[in-house]
């Protein structure tokens, strides 16, 4: 077998509503994408895109795979980030519960500095719940992210 | 305006060929194809496939984004790799020669243990080239990868 099944609760696209806030921004509202396709290979192939809730201007988006470590409740993510950041994400999943936190997050010269980032993400049926870490720009890790998808059913 | 002039002109899907090469692994043949898309924002979308030519498998993937740096002469590119490793790339663009180099490539805990990569890409029209040089479990930069690829005109 080629698939992954500790991870195929993520398979499917995502999509819902969330809340960012940080010290040193204003908090805001967002409509996010989520898509997890499995392409074959023992991993999930992810894109997340976000726009603002106010006026749909595009916010972030993300790209990466998701795989197994070593045993079958460890996960490793791999993650580019258009703002000049890659990030190593490495934790636990334990049925639909994901507890990650990074192992690099590394900034490109003209990048924010972030210095770590915690996700932890729980599926109940076609509901998946986040919330985000962060540890940037000098604070230590304060909550960023917290959104609400629904899986699509096409 | 929201493009990014200095890097347009790798806008577009390109398919080839390409010979991998290292100390510790068979010399190889490979299909490749490559996407950049233009979002709208200033920033390069990116997705690279590579089969084997002698049986078609899938082989390796890539995702991640490219962008100007500092000046525009200066590139960023944030990698993703599914065999647990992601990248960050920073270097010149000198006409349409992009020279580039790993700033950070980061393994995590299941993956082959990189050091560095180097990327050299040039276009000339529709045709686009490019070498990569690698410094992985305990080899120093040693050339990796060369293929020479076609922009598709649909």
């Amino acid at each position: 077998m080629t698939t992954a099944p500790p991870l195929a609760f993520l398979i499917g696209t995502w999509e819902g509503e969330g809340v960012g806030e940080y010290p040193t921004i204003e908090t805001f509202q967002y409509r996010e994408e989520v898509t997890f396709t499995h392409p074959g290979k023992p991993l999930l192939v992810y894109t997340q895109r976000t726009w603002a809730m106010d006026d749909g201007r595009p916010l972030h988006s993300e790209t990466g795979y998701w795989r197994l470590g070593a045993s079958p409740d460890r996960v490793e993510v791999m993650l580019s980030h258009p703002f000049g950041v890659v990030e190593l994400q490495e934790g636990t999943v334990d049925g639909q519960t994901l507890r990650l936190a990074s192992s690099t997050v590394a900034s490109a010269a003209t990048a924010k500095d972030i210095e770590a980032i915690e996700r932890d993400i729980h599926v109940d049926g076609d509901e998946l719940r986040y919330a985000v870490r962060m540890a940037a720009v000098g604070h230590v890790l304060t909550h960023h992210l917290a959104a609400t998808l629904r899986r699509r059913r096409d």
